[in-house]
């Protein structure tokens, strides 16, 4: 079978000397044929190759097995360090339910954006959403929940905004952050953080908070920097850091991101500090260059391939009606990544030391 | 219209005053009315915001208007710095055709892989593919071509075997970082390569024998240094040049991707060298992070989002049959952006030097 034409049910049929109608009713599992008979018609579809239509099937079950999904892209000067193995992750688990991936376009435009979902969900392309970089009062997550759209989200929203979903514990990873610059003396530490509308800011900054309180140090106005989370406002935020007075200028820092972090380094290699001494610096994603960058980068890494394979398992379960959709949000734990940002003489990869 | 349930032409047909058939035949064009019944339909379908099945409008056409795309993943320790944007450009071209990537996932089976192909086409769920990492005798491109399934490669594949086809000018990239190598006053330049069977490697590669030849210069055998594309490659293929005789020991080096470029400097750097001075070297891709290293790396960027454009554009063209396929293949050249590893001192963006 090496032509491109395709095979329709009545050859089949013709094949195994049946009516149409009955080779439809016998593959879509309505009716129960004589044993030879069944047999017939099976030798006939492996003979002939038949594959039913994807859209004939589509319209019979008013199921796409299809899922929607579309991402913020990341600006032309960083990595989308996780795009990769979460579309590669998502699209293995969603293969194994039979489902496909329908990728479309962000739009900078939220009225437009939203547009673009809804008219997938009434079309009948897509039989639900796969949505990431959720924020507060997400306005995907309200039209979504208003509308009956089913939907699985990498991220929280707003608390009161309740709804199936994943998220790396960016609080706990923070926290993970801060108490090992504390296990190495520090004490004066200092945040890079995002403005106080970032939803992913807020949830990674309150472990900031919360780590230093619990080791009885009360953060100071000054150490919580805020602003675009790009390499240029990291360099910038650092020097202001390193200008506060002695008693009051910290040792240490800890970035929302790699691309803060890697700001604060340039700043302090700048100044002839060095780095993991003078300056200690984490970051928080783990971009894959971290490793390479002199000193290496101190980093948080996201199991992204796990939230991949849970993201599209939920959405299977819910869209199977196995389960009634939870809509809880399961948080996982990052890892940090020790390297020389922190612990200068650490050795990187393989060696890389996970906490 | 915020319900989730779906509008059928029926009620359209109700709303109208009309048979549910003179709806349908008026909206796939098949007949003209009266102005007056036109205008009332399309108010009822305005009104009851009815929006045609996806399924049912694609068993009609036999078009499925949806493109399968399906890219080899990169390793955990590299960035993917082409996927976010090749997939945007796409997606955006694609959305302006009123069409959509399904995207489905690798398998390093060649046969398997083969089977995802053949069967997204065969049941009908896209119209055609989008390739890229083309190899020499590519076996998608020699099925793909052999059943006449349309399909647009991002690559090319062995002489001889001819598709629609866009591609880097690789040799040309080469040829541009030699030049540039040669105009700073460096002879020895010597070349970390991918193993001969890579189809990539060998168009970047004849870019290097080229310019060194057209230089008077014959590239020395020890020169030529061939393995799998990683840092750790890179830095041992370094050292074995650096440990050459004075007279044959080169004083620059050209890889053919970042990565190995990366490992190059690592090496220059443990010895005490100095990068751009007593080893020059320039990678090729790009990197996003390859402005943050230090020294910042020079490298060859690709016009990911032009060819991403072009790639959809190419795909609807064929298929909308305006124009017959061009099994030829478009080569766009890539920039060469100058950094402090051949140019110590060079400050970076936006500054960046493009040549």
């Amino acid at each position: 079978m090496d032509s491109a034409r395709r095979v329709t049910i009545k050859e089949v049929a013709r094949r195994a000397g049946v009516s149409y109608q009955t080779v439809s009713k016998l593959l879509n599992g309505q009716v129960q044929l004589a044993p030879a008979t069944e047999a017939r018609i099976f030798e006939a579809v492996r003979e002939l190759n038949y594959r039913p239509l994807y859209s004939a099937r589509s319209l019979r079950s008013q199921r796409s097995r299809t899922l929607g999904y579309s991402w913020t892209p990341t600006p032309p000067d960083q990595a989308n360090q996780i795009l990769d193995t979460l579309l590669q992750s998502m699209l293995h688990a969603a293969e194994a339910e039979d489902y496909h991936l329908l990728c479309f376009p962000h739009h900078a435009d939220a009225t437009r954006q939203l547009d673009s979902y809804i008219r997938l969900y009434e079309t009948g392309r897509v039989d639900g959403f796969i949505l990431s970089s959720v924020e507060y009062d997400d306005p995907r997550v309200i039209h979504l929940l208003g509308r009956g759209v089913p939907f699985v989200a990498f991220g929280r929203s707003s608390a009161g905004l309740e709804f199936p979903c994943i998220d790396v514990d960016g609080g706990l990873g923070l926290q993970m952050a801060v108490q090992h610059l504390l296990a190495l003396g520090h004490r004066r530490i200092a945040a890079l953080a995002w403005p106080e509308a970032s939803r992913v800011g807020e949830n990674r900054l309150s472990g900031y908070l919360r780590a230093m309180r619990e080791a009885g140090i009360e953060p100071r106005p000054e150490w919580v920097r805020r602003g675009e989370g790009r390499v240029a406002f990291g360099a910038q935020a650092a020097a202001e850091l390193l200008d506060l007075p002695a008693e009051i200028r910290p040792s240490a820092l800890v970035a929302l991101n790699d691309p803060m972090a890697i700001g604060a380094v340039r700043t302090a290699l700048r100044r002839g500090l060095r780095v993991g001494q003078d300056l200690a610096v984490t970051g928080f994603d783990d971009t894959p260059l971290a490793h390479y960058l002199q000193p290496s980068l101190t980093s948080l890494r996201q199991p992204i391939w796990e939230i991949g394979q849970r993201l599209i398992c939920q959405m299977t379960d819910m869209l199977k009606g196995g389960r009634p959709p939870e809509p809880a949000c399961s948080l996982l734990a990052p890892e940090l990544v020790v390297r020389e940002s922190t612990v200068p003489g650490t050795q990187g990869r393989p060696e890389d030391l996970i906490l």
